[in-house]
C-alpha cells in the first residue's frame, strides 16, 4: 500500500487574504480537465466496501491487489477499459472532479489527506466539478485551503475504493464571505443546493447533511423547523457519495426551482 | 399513533399458482395513479430521521406531530402544499410509487409491513412505479404477494418518516420464472438494473445492494468477481432510499448500456 | 446450515392465563443443568463477527466451517476442549444460562429464534440464568411465552456466532404482573438492575439498555431525567452481549446498593 | 462549551529516546489518586449519547448543560454527589484512571485530544489504572508521549458524556520495546489480556479488538486462526467503554489463567 501521508497528493495550502475562523470561502471551480490520456482505478487490500478493512474487522484472506487502466476519450466523454483477462470491455462516463478539497481543519487538528469532514477534503463527491461552487467555513486564519486527487469518473459509492484517477488541470477561484459560518461543506450551482455530511455509520453522514439542509432551506425561505423538515423530507435527492473512507460521504440535494414561495392566499 | 398493524394497508395475500421457494416473481408495475386528489404527510413524534426513535433513543422531548396535506395536480405533474402557518407554499413532483410490495418472508417469520427485507415489504422505494419490473425471490409456496402503501411522491431519504401518501389506483401483473433464486429484490426497467438493500446500519444495506448488484452484473457479462467489483464500482448509481424504517433501504443502479461486451481485440 | 427455522429449538409457546397486553411476565430462572455431558461450538459459513454475513456483505471466501466438542466437567465448574490439531487444550467456565427466552412478539409478528427484540427471544444473554428473573412485557393474548437454546458457557460478544450450546434442563417459575408494561427486558437479582437493548448498529442496542435504565431507575428513586442521567452513567457497568444475530444485544446493569437514597440534608 | 483544544488538559508530549516507528512503548502505571478533594461531572448540550449530537444530528431542543460536583471519600473509596434539587443522594466507586494516553499518531496527523484511535488517545478506559500496563504502537520517532484527563470513577458507556473528573498525581514508568509492532492498544496486569479497540459503528470497535484479541492469543499459544477465533469467542469479556467520543471504545478482555496450553494427550 502506498505509504501513509502518500495518497491523494495536493495542491497547496494556499493562505487565504484576511480569512479567519467564522468566515466562509467559496471555491469556483471553473474547469477541470485530465492531464494524462489514462486514468487508472485500484483494488488494495484492506481498503473498499466488499472487503475486510482496518475497521470492519475480519478473519482469513483479502482480496488481491488490481490495477485497472482507463484510456480518457475526451470526444466521446468516455472513459474506456477492459478486464483482467481482455476478454471483456467496458465504458464509464468521464466527469471529472476533485475528490479532494478542503480547509485546515480546527482545534488544532490535522488530517489525512484520505479523510473528508467539516472541514471538507476527501469527500470524493462528484459535485465537486466545473461549475460549481463550494463553500467551506474557515476554521483557522488563512483558511489553508488545498485540493487535489483528480477523479476522471466515479461511481456513487466508490465501492473499490478508488475512482478512475489521474493527474488534473485546475482552474478555480476563491472568494472570502466574511462573517458567514459554514458548520459543513455546502454546494451550489444553478440547479440545487447541496449539503455534504461525513461520518460512520452512514446514516450519521445522511443525518448530518439533512440537517444541514434543513437549516439551509430556513435561511433561504423563513420556513420553521417543522416545515423546513417537512420540505426537505419530500424535496430532497440523498447520494451514498463513497463507503469506502474513514468517513462515509452523503450527498443531499434539494432543487432550487423547489424552494418555498410567499404565499399568495 | 397508529395502532401497530394498521400501518401501510395492503391488498392480499395473492396465492401464485405453482409459485416454490427457489422461483422467482417477476412483477410488472403497468399503471399507478392516485385515487384520491389529495395526499398527506405527517410528522409521528418516535418516528423519523432527525429526532429520536425508539432505536436510536434519545431523552428529553420529541417534535410534535404535524400534518401536511398535498393536492394533486396531475396535469403538472406535482403535489402543492403550504406551511403550517400559511404563508408559503411549495410543490413536489407527482411520481406515484408503491411503498409496500413483497411476498411472504421465510423462515417461518410474519413481519409488519413497516418492515422491508429480502422479501420486498415496506421499500419505500421510488423505482416500484409504473413501467418497471420488480423481482422477488418465492419464499413459501405460493409466494403470498401483497402491495399498498400508496406514495404520491417522495424525496429520497424519507426523513420525516413519511412520503406524501394516498389511496392509489393499481393495475400490475404477475409473472413467475421458475427456478430462479432472487436472494434480494431486484428491480429493471430499459434503462437499468437496480438491486435493492435493506439493513442497519445503512452502510449493510449499501454493501447487501451493491454485492447483489457485482452478482447480476456476473449472469449478465460473465465476469470475473474482481471485474464485476470494479465495473460496479465504477458505474454505479446509489441512493439513499429511507433512513426511516425498521430496516433502511439503499437502491443500486447500473445503466443496462454500461454493461461490460465482449472484447473484440 | 441448518434450515430456517430448525435452530434454537424452543419450549413452548406456553398460554400464560389472565396474562394481556399491558400486562408483565416475572419468569424465575430456578435451575439450569445440562442435560448432556458434552456441549459444542462451531463456526457456520456466513454467521459470526470476524467475518463477511448476509447482512455485513463481503466478497471472497469465507472461513470454513469447523466444530469443536467441550466436555462438561461440573464438579470443576468448566468446559473442556481442545484445538482442531488436537495440540492444545482450553477451559472455559461452565454458566449455564438459555439463548432463548421471549413472548410472542406485537404488531402482527412472528420472529425466528435467532432473532433477539424487545419480546426478549433470542437475547443470548448470560444473565438469562439460575438466580435471575426476567420481566418480558405481554403482546398478545396469554403472552405466548416460550425458552430454549441451551447454552453451557459463552464469551462477551459470541463473536464466533455460538456458545458451547447442548440440551438443558429447566426449571423455572412464571408470575403474572398485571398493569405494568415493560418495553424492554429487564432482569433483577439481589446485585443489579439490568437492562437489556437489541438494535444494530451496536449503539442503538447500547442506547435503548441506558434509556430504559435510565426509567428504572427513576421508577425506583423518584430522581429527575437529567439526575437520572448521570447517576446511570456513572454507576452503570455495560456488557457487548453479542454482535452476530440479526440484531445486537448489549446488557446494562446498576448495582442496586448504589440507588440514590433520600438526602437527610 | 469549552473551546476546542482546551478539552482534557495534557502532560507531554514526551519524546521518548530511541523510540521508532516498529516499535513499542509499555507505560506501567505505578500510581494514581485525585489531586484534588473534588471531582465534577456536567452534560453539555451537543454531547452525550441519550441526546443528539454533532454526528447523531436531530432537530429540536437540545437537554440543559448541567454540573454535579462529587466529593472524594479516599478512605471508603467512594464518590459522593447528590441530585440538583438536593432531595437524593448517590455513592459510587472511587476508581482513578487516566481518560488519556496516547502516542502521536501516524500518517502526519494531529488529533484532538477528545479522539481516541490506534495511537490511544482519549479512551476514556477504566483499565488505564494503577497497576496496569499499557503497550502502544510508537508512530513517530521519539513516539510523542502524553497523557491527562484524570477520571476518578466513571461508569461504563459514559453515556452523559464525561467521567467524575478532576486533576490527578500520576507516577507511571515507560519502557521502550524495540521491533514489536502494537497496531491497536493493548493493557495487562496478572490477571488479563486487554485489546481496545476504537470506531464507529460500535460493533466496528469490538470487531477491531476482537480481531487484535485473536492475534494476541496467537501469539502467545501458538493456535491456528480458527481455533484462536473460537477460544476468544468463549473465553472474552467485551465492555462498552464509551459511546460519546468521536469514536467510541470497547475493551476485550480474556483471563489469562484460560489460555491454551499444549496437550498432554
Amino acid at each position: 500500500m502506498v505509504p501513509p501521508g502518500h495518497d491523494n497528493p495536493q495542491t497547496g495550502p494556499f493562505y487565504v487574504d484576511g480569512a479567519e475562523p467564522g468566515d466562509t470561502i467559496a471555491i469556483h471551480i471553473e474547469k477541470l480537465s485530465p492531464a494524462r490520456p489514462q486514468g487508472l482505478s485500484s483494488f488494495f487490500p484492506g481498503f473498499g466496501a466488499l472487503n475486510g478493512t482496518d475497521r470492519t474487522a475480519v478473519l482469513g484472506p483479502d482480496l488481491p491487489e488490481t490495477v485497472w487502466f482507463y484510456d480518457v476519450d475526451e470526444k466521446a466523454g468516455l472513459l474506456r477499459t477492459h478486464s483482467t483477462d481482455g476478454r471483456a470491455t467496458w465504458e464509464v462516463p468521464l466527469r471529472p472532479f476533485l475528490g479532494c478539497l478542503g480547509v485546515a481543519p480546527g482545534g488544532g487538528e490535522a488530517r489525512s489527506t484520505i479523510v473528508p469532514g467539516d472541514f471538507g477534503g476527501n469527500m470524493d463527491c462528484p459535485e465537486v466539478r466545473a461549475g460549481n461552487t463550494v463553500y467551506l467555513g474557515v476554521r483557522v486564519p488563512g483558511a489553508l485551503f488545498s485540493f487535489g486527487d483528480g477523479h476522471f469518473g466515479m461511481g456513487e459509492g466508490e465501492i473499490i475504493g478508488t475512482a478512475v484517477e489521474g493527474a488534473m488541470n485546475v482552474e478555480l477561484t476563491v472568494d472570502l464571505i466574511k462573517h458567514r459560518e459554514t458548520p459543513w461543506p455546502r454546494i451550489e450551482n444553478g440547479e440545487f443546493l447541496m449539503s455534504v455530511g461525513a461520518a460512520r455509520p452512514l446514516e450519521d453522514a445522511a443525518r448530518i447533511a439533512f440537517k444541514d439542509m434543513v437549516q439551509w432551506v430556513r435561511e433561504r425561505s423563513g420556513l420553521s423547523e417543522m416545515d423546513a423538515y417537512q420540505f426537505v423530507s419530500q424535496a430532497s435527492l440523498a447520494k451514498v457519495v463513497q463507503i469506502v473512507d474513514p468517513l462515509y460521504t452523503v450527498l443531499v440535494q434539494v432543487p432550487k426551482k423547489r424552494l418555498p414561495k410567499n404565499s399568495t392566499r
